[in-house]
């Protein structure tokens, strides 16, 4: 079937109009696709873990592009017009914040903090603030304080969900999109687009693992699957 | 004397416990001192061209750190403890924020959008949203809010004070420092913390003639303290 867009972790496949199916891939980049590499078993993982996760949220009244999963490796979502955005909550310092304002790696944050980066790769994903948001129309007033709210919300709920599952959410990007008006959370949300760290040996279990070589990558998302999957909050749904 | 602080462009002796004496320097630097050389006469047209416009901002309301010229490259001002922010007014996209955004240079704002940079060569004086410095306790949110309306009032002055002088202001980075309590205005207003295009041929007639080796940088920086000290404000005053 023809390709939509395939794009570093991700391939659209399009379905009718309205909807859209998400193939999730092995492949990995960082460091906006300097470094490239592959990790086996990935996209069941991402696919699966951004699942259960947009259940959760929907079921807690987050509205999400999510429809139905359709294979190991592929999801049915609601195709959206991308705000060209990534919308970055943080509850440590980490990663390009720590190395930017120069503080030290996990230094915990009083209040989550929320960032943006313009979604451009050729651009590098810059940090944009709120004012030039506006200022550039990248996003109308309303919308971004939706996407604001909404992002607030998603972190309690996320914080929520991994700390009984011995997951520490350090960090996390989501994407929104607009279909009909409405702003829907969309993309993915796994261990490629969060900094998870096991809460008793400090270890991150994300892709900070392919970043910083640290070995283990495949071993730390399946645990991630794992325990996505076995903990409470997954049975009550 | 001894010197208190030698930085990139001026000099800071200390006066006593609350004043200082500015001297400015013909050094210049560029892209986070990468780039170094020599603009003669610089000192002395940016010593002055400051001393004018802080009396011009004094005598329209707003608090600068500035008491008086003492020679041709010095400057009387009170001490106080800098923010460690630049703070950048734009009116069109230029630079640093042309380029992170792949805006054409001189792209016209809507309305002048404010940004700020946390003020660290080791870090290269990274963008920083408000949110970020509130976090990171750079400024106290009351400071903050004043720092903004400041600058957006010295926005309007300046503006309105270079058109009549056949000069575009395009954006300005200001920096701010505290002082019993109280926020000035402080450092220096020049050609070298300015973009100022001639009205008429669009030429930049500021900074960035050395940035790019745009030639004429002395002849620039002189035609600028011509046109300050010349036209009709100054003589108002
Ligand atoms: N519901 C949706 N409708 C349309 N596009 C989407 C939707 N969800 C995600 N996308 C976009 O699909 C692409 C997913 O593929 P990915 O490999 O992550 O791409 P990229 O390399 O651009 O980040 C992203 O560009 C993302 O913004
Ligand atoms: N009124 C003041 N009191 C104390 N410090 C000041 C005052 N005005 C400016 N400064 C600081 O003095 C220094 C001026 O020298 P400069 O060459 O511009 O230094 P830098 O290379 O750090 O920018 C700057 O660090 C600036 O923040
Ligand atoms: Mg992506
Ligand atoms: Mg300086």
């Amino acid at each position: 079937m023809e390709k939509l867009y395939e794009g570093k972790a991700k391939i659209l496949y399009p379905e009718g109009e309205n909807t859209l199916r998400v193939y999730f891939k092995d492949e990995a980049t960082a460091f906006n696709a300097q470094k490239r590499g592959l990790i086996p078993g990935k996209g069941v993982v991402n696919n699966k873990v951004s699942a259960v996760l947009f259940r959760y949220l929907e079921g807690h009244g987050v509205k999400t592009h999510f429809l139905e999963e359709v294979s190991e490796r592929e999801m049915r979502v609601r195709r959206v017009a991308i705000l060209p955005l990534e919308v970055i909550l943080r509850f440590r310092a980490a990663g390009s914040f720590a190395r930017r304002y120069g503080l030290p790696e996990g230094t915990p944050l009083e209040a989550p903090l929320l960032e943006f980066s313009l979604k451009d790769d050729a651009l590098g994903d810059p940090l944009i603030c709120e004012n030039a948001i506006l200022a550039l129309g990248l996003a109308a007033e309303g919308e971004l304080a939706q996407v604001k709210a909404t992002t607030l919300r998603v972190g309690e709920l996320l914080r929520a969900f991994f700390a009984p599952r011995g997951l520490d959410l350090v960090d996390f990007k989501l994407e929104f999109g607009k279909r009909n008006g409405e702003i829907l959370l969309a993309d993915e949300i796994s261990p490629d687009t969060m900094r998870l760290w096991d809460r008793k040996t400090g270890e991150p279990m994300d892709k900070d693992r392919f970043r910083k070589d640290l070995g283990g990558v495949e071993e730390a998302y399946q645990e991630v699957l794992k325990r996505v999957l076995e903990a409470p909050e997954v049975k009550e749904g």
